[in-house]
Formats: structure tokens, sequence, C-alpha cells
């Protein structure tokens, strides 16, 4: 079996077998490939597409490309959850409360942000002492207790997906459904999970900007999941603004604790809501209506909120931040930016505002650079308000002096119009079950 | 300027600048771009291929980075001839002292050959004692004295082409056809032609087995040619069967010198004619119906054999060979094989032949391999011939014991009918000028 052959069969559009997708994975992991021969399977990956079969495939030989974490010590179905990424997307930090607070492990592997977008990990580290860094029975015997943790990933987790990501970037690469599908799934399915929910973000700051191909993609990975014996739930949310109001590390914090105490804004509460009966109906096989009550009890109860407390202080943080969350709010300064104009906010460019937090510190430019978990951009209005010229649109937090250019992109992030404007629908569609 | 940047470009469909294309050539040629980038531009190139304006600025680009010969010192338009490949072409044999005959000068750079197809030096180191790796004084020296010589392709020409292919081979990225045109023309540039008649094979022994696809290279080239300032022309010809009746080494120079004797078979005569013809319109820019007058009483006077056996000896080569072309058949066994049936011959599979030549020794599998310039297939019969159970159809040269295999393979190249056959075109078409 020559590597030339596989990658002028995918070339030429035919379907690879198991046999030569695993053969080239554990090749190419093991370096018997060189990288430019991965390279242009993935080109020609990037031009033909990928049969699911081939996918689930690619998907497995990913999974035992390196180790996976055995979680059969772990009482119970665990459920973990993933998101394609967005801006200000604190999900994580409110569902994973919500579910644990039901009985439903929640072991959860998190990774760092780059880019536009944060990572779970940077977030949870603005609480001061927060530990990510466990072994894994620390990890294990917390989950068993309390049935949530969340621990930094692995190093050893799907080796072959981290050299073919590393190359993806630099070979033009990235934006292909079946190894975006095959990448994600893959490291879900290493890091221990029996069940899954993705949200497949949508929109202007989405890495999916269209829904067609958003749908493609969420079907590609529930197929990935039930092939694999992961029940797989797919939901296609809106990325057209920021999630929430409030877009930064420690910021996000403060904002997720609202949501858990009542007080979110009414589309991260949404999102979090729905997301979570999701997750409690796959991990306790129940319908709907049963999971949401649940999901709404905990809520209004405060005990997701109390599991989040639980959580901080088991993992070494310091809970007077979940209990005052003015304490996020410290950055040396606060510049505000006011309204040029009277008007309806017709869109409010995500990536920009990710761009402009991340200037002023909330994260990171390139692998290695270190965060600063008190700033970020704070917006006062969100698409479709009515604002009056001088009206404050957004503050952003920072500890420098703030350079021209950020407070330029942050400006200019906002769009007008002189009419209402609508609002979109924070939920498009939800994949539950495998497609053809 | 970034390379991934350029690769995504390409990957989108759009045209590559000037600037995009000779930065990422140099670039990959001092390596620092490395091998992965280049493959996935070329497996991006390999789908969207490249428009004229971007296969010139390749060519070019490839062209100046590494050495050019520098021709200057031989007087006249210098005329090159290429060919693409095919099994039994020994047209360079045939149509270089044809026009060197005629006052052209026609230094040729010659390359080895490898799997079915064979390379002129190998083919002229047959003649005992031919050195064909001169000093470049020499080498002009000789063709400002005698019209014509040939050396081996320099190690410092075009190494980005070298580069290129080498990946290309591993990469599934041959056969593309501005990747085909830019390496061909790159080379011939580089190495000081004025003008270039380029033969185009097309058929089951050639790279390119579809009219279409052949016609769309040959334009390609003669474009590029025009675009850099090197008149072009270029001839599609049949390589539907071995050209001529003699495939290896030894035996091509026979019928090659036959040819130069009016002894020749009709289809290589024809090429030769052909080609030459268009050589000398090229080289003393006059009419197709003066050059042909030319190019026959060359062949018919003996004044083009003559011209052979002065460059044999001028490069040290043993001219009794060419006074007596049975020389060349001193093979140890010779292996006859005979028809199986009463019919007329529908085809003979080149690829079968050239892969049986090649198994006798008369080829090389890999790189570094020895020829032997002894072994070789001869055809007794071609397509459209009628031939009773028991005729001689092929004789194989050889010096070692017979592989089953090699018999096997030489027998079912030719297929059979029990109806006349058509004999094919030798020359399909002639692109003289650049298309839009």
């Amino acid at each position: 079996m020559r590597a030339v052959d596989i990658i002028q069969k995918k070339r030429d559009g035919h379907a690879l077998s198991k046999e030569e997708i695993e053969n080239f994975i554990s090749s190419y992991t093991k370096g018997t490939i060189p990288d430019y021969q991965a390279a242009a399977l993935l080109m020609a990956i990037y031009f033909q597409g990928m049969y699911e079969s081939e996918v689930s495939e690619l998907t497995k030989a990913m999974v035992h490309s390196g180790e996976t974490v055995d979680l059969s010590m772990i009482q119970g179905v665990k459920v973990d959850k993933h998101s394609t990424g967005g801006v200000g997307d604190k999900l994580t930090l409110t569902v994973l409360p919500i579910v644990a607070s039901l009985g439903i492990p929640v072991p959860k592997m998190s990774g760092r942000g780059l880019g536009h977008t944060g990572g779970t990990i940077d977030k949870l580290e603005a609480i001061p002492g927060y530990q990510t860094e466990l072994a894994t029975e620390q990890f294990i015997d917390l989950v068993n207790k309390n049935y949530m943790a969340v621990i930094g990933q692995s190093g050893n987790l799907t080796p072959a997906d981290k050299k073919l990501y590393a190359l993806r970037d630099v070979t033009a690469t990235v934006h292909s459904i079946p190894l975006i599908a095959s990448s994600v799934m893959s490291k879900k399915i290493a890091a221990g999970a029996d069940r899954i929910v993705l949200d497949v973000k949508c929109g202007a700051g989405a890495f999916m900007e269209n829904r067609e191909e958003a749908m493609t993609l969420a079907k590609t990975m529930v197929n990935i999941g039930h092939a694999l014996g992961r029940k797989t739930v797919a939901l296609i949310t809106n990325m057209d603004e920021p999630l929430g109001y409030y877009i930064g590390n420690g910021l996000e914090i403060k904002e997720a604790v609202d949501v858990l105490t009542g007080k979110g804004p009414e589309d991260l509460y949404e999102l979090t809501k729905t997301l979570a009966t999701y997750m409690v109906m796959l991990g306790k096989e129940m319908s709907q209506k049963e999971a949401e009550t649940l999901v709404t009890d905990a809520l209004l109860s405060g005990q997701a909120r109390n599991k989040l407390k639980e959580n901080v202080k088991s993992q070494g943080g310091d809970v007077r931040y979940i209990e005052n969350t003015e304490l996020f709010l410290q950055a040396k300064e606060q510049t505000t930016i006011t309204a040029p104009t009277d008007g309806y906010i017709r869109h409010i460019d995500p990536k920009m505002i990710g761009q402009g937090a991340m200037m002023v510190g909330a994260g990171r430019e390139k692998l290695g650079d270190t965060i600063d978990h008190e700033a970020g951009v704070q917006l006062h209005k969100k698409r479709g308000d009515w604002v009056e010229k001088g009206d404050k649109i957004a503050t952003i937090y920072h500890q420098k002096q703030l350079k021209k250019d950020v407070l330029t992109l942050v400006s200019q992030a906002f769009h007008w119009s002189n009419h209402p404007v609508s609002k979109k629908p924070y939920i498009y569609q939800v994949i539950t079950a495998p497609t053809e």
C-alpha cells in the first residue's frame, strides 16, 4: 500500500478503504509518511470530500492514533458538550453546572483559546487559584464525588489530529467538513465521552458562515457519533453577533454566573437551557419536556449556581468571585464607546469585537502569548436595539494605554440602520438522529 | 506574502500574480518554503488549473531558479526538439542529423530513460565509445563546427523543476497540464533554445492518452514559448502502438540509421520528415514546402546519415556501428514469439512492449539501474497487418534466461481481430501559433 496510490485514489474521487485510512493515519503519526504526502492528501480531501463511511473510519483511526482516556471508573453515562467556537461563548460555564447538579457526570477536558475565540481553561483561570492541571485519578475522583470537574486537554490524546491540524493550518486545508468533523469527534471520543451534544455555531463570528455548511458539518458529526457508538445531538446556533454582552475571560465568568443567578441575557439564557436540556435528555434518556423541567428547576432553585461554587472550591478557586461577580470588573482602565448617531443597531461584527478583545489582552494572537484575565469588551446594546447619539454602546476593559486601532475596530464593529431591525433566532435547527 | 495565502488563493480558483509565483518558486528552491506547502499548492493546481499568464510566469520563475546555459557563442538560430515520451521513440536520432546537415545548429541536451520509455543519452551510449559528458566549451565548439552535439542534462538547470518534479511524483500531482507544460518548457528555455518543436505523443503508450488533453497540453506549451519569446510549434502524434519496429537502445539506433539510409519504417520516416521540416521552417524562416524539399534531399542524398557519422566520430563513438547496423543485434539470446491465431492485428499495447523491453534490461525500473544496451524487443508486424498462425510477430533480445513474465507480457500486448483494421494517422494535428 503506497501513500501516493492512496492520494491518487482520493484525488480521483474514490472512497478510501478502512485499511487505507488506518494505514495512512498510523504511518503519518509514526512519521513514516512525510508531511508533504499528508498535505497532498488533505488538499485532495478538501476538493473531493469524503463519504460518511470514510469520515467515520478517519475519526476511528485518529482516536486510535494515541492514548484514550479511560473513564470507566466514573459511574453513570458521561455526557460531553462541544462548541465549534464563537465570540462570547461561555456556554460550557453555564451548562455544565446545571447538568452536573442533576446527577449526570460531566468530566470536561477543555482547551485554551487562539485568535478571536477564547477557551474554557483560560476563562476558568480568571478565578484566582482555579487549578486545571489535575492528575487523572483526582479528576475521576472529583467527578465521582461532584459530577463535575474540568481539566486541560492531555497531550497524548489523538496525536494524529494534532499533527494534521498543525499541517492543515499552513496548507489552507482547515476549511473542510470531513476534516473538521473527524477532528472534533476524535477528540471527544478519545476523551471518554459516552454521549455528545454539539453546538455548531453559524454566522459572521463562526467558522461556518452559512447555514448549509453548518448543517452539513452538524449532520456529519452526528453520523460519526452514531457510527462509533456515541449518541450525538447537534444544535445549529446563531453566531451573527457576540453571545451575551461580555467578551473576555473574567468578564465571561461574571456573565455565566449571572445566568446561573437568573440575571443573564436572553440569548445566553435560552441557549444554556436548550443545550443543557439535550444533555439531560441524552444522559437520563428522558423526553425533552421532562429534561426541560429539570433544567429550569436547577436554574431557578440556585442548585446549578451552587454546583459551580462547589466545583470552583474543589479545584482550588476563590469562591468569593462567584458570590460577588463585580470582582471580575477590576481592569485598571475602562474606556467607553458611545453611539455616533441615532439609530437601530443592524449588526455587531463578532470577529471585530473578538479581535478587539484579543488586542487588549483577552486572547492570544499566537500560541504561547499570555492572557490578561481582566481585559475584554462589554457591549451595552445588541442587534435591533434603538440607540440615541451619545449613548454608551461598548466599554473596553484594559490595563495599558489603549491603542487607537482597538477603539476604531470596536467602533466599526457596529453597523447602523434607520429602520427597525428584527432579532434573529438563537437556535436554527437541531439534528438528533443520523441522516443518510 | 505568506505561502498559506498563496495556496488558499489558488485553492479558491484565483489567478496568482507574477510576484506570488516568483516568490513561491524562489523560496521553495531555497528551502524556505517547505515541501508540504509546495505539495498543497501542487494539488490545488491539479484541481483548479492555471491561467495562461500564470503558466508563463511559473515557467519563467523555474527558468530563473538556477543556471541557464549561455549558448550565445553558437552562431545562428538554435532549434531544439522535445518529445513528451513514447515507446520506440528514436526521433531525436533521425531528426537532428537532418536539421544539422542543413546548417541549423542543434545543441542537444538529453536525458536518460525511466520506466517504459527510453532516453536519448542511453540510446547513444549503445554506440561503443560515444561520450555524452562534454565540457560546455567543447559542446559549443562542436556545434559551431558540425552544427550538432549531444550532452547529458546539466545538474544545475531549473532546480525548482527538479524539486517540484520529485515532489509531484510522490504526491499524485504529475498529471497536471500546467505543471507538465511549465516543466518541459522551463528545461528547454534554460538549455538555451531559440525556437522549439514539440512532439506531443497521444495514445495508449503516452502520457496523454486522449486527444483533447494532448491538444490542451500542446497549446499551453506553444503559448508559453511565444510568451517567453521562443517561437514554438507542437505536433500531436500517434502513440497507440510503438514507433517503428525496434524498442531498446542499440536496436533503436539501428532503426534510426536505417531511416537515414532510406530503409526505415513508414511511421518513423513520415514523423522524421515532418518534425525535421518544422525545425527547418523555424530555423531558416522558410515555407513548409521549401523546408520539406531540403529535408527530403538531406535524407535521399545521404548527407543526413553522414552528419550522424560525423557526430558519432566527434563524440568518440565507433562509426563502424553506423556503417553496419547489424552490429547492434548482438544480444546472446533471441526468443521469437509467433502468432497464436490467424488474424489482423487490432492493437499492439505500447506500454506492455515498453515494459517487456525494460524487464530484459533495455530500461530502468528505478533510478540508478544499469542498462543493457543490446536488450530489447523487435516487432515483425504492426497494427492492421494480416498474420497467419505461427508467423513471427516479435523477437526478444536478451542476455540472461528469459522470464516467463516477459514472454507473457509481450505476447499479450498483441490484440487480434477477424476483420481488417485500418491504420491510424501518424500525425493528428499541428499547432503553429499561440491560441487564446
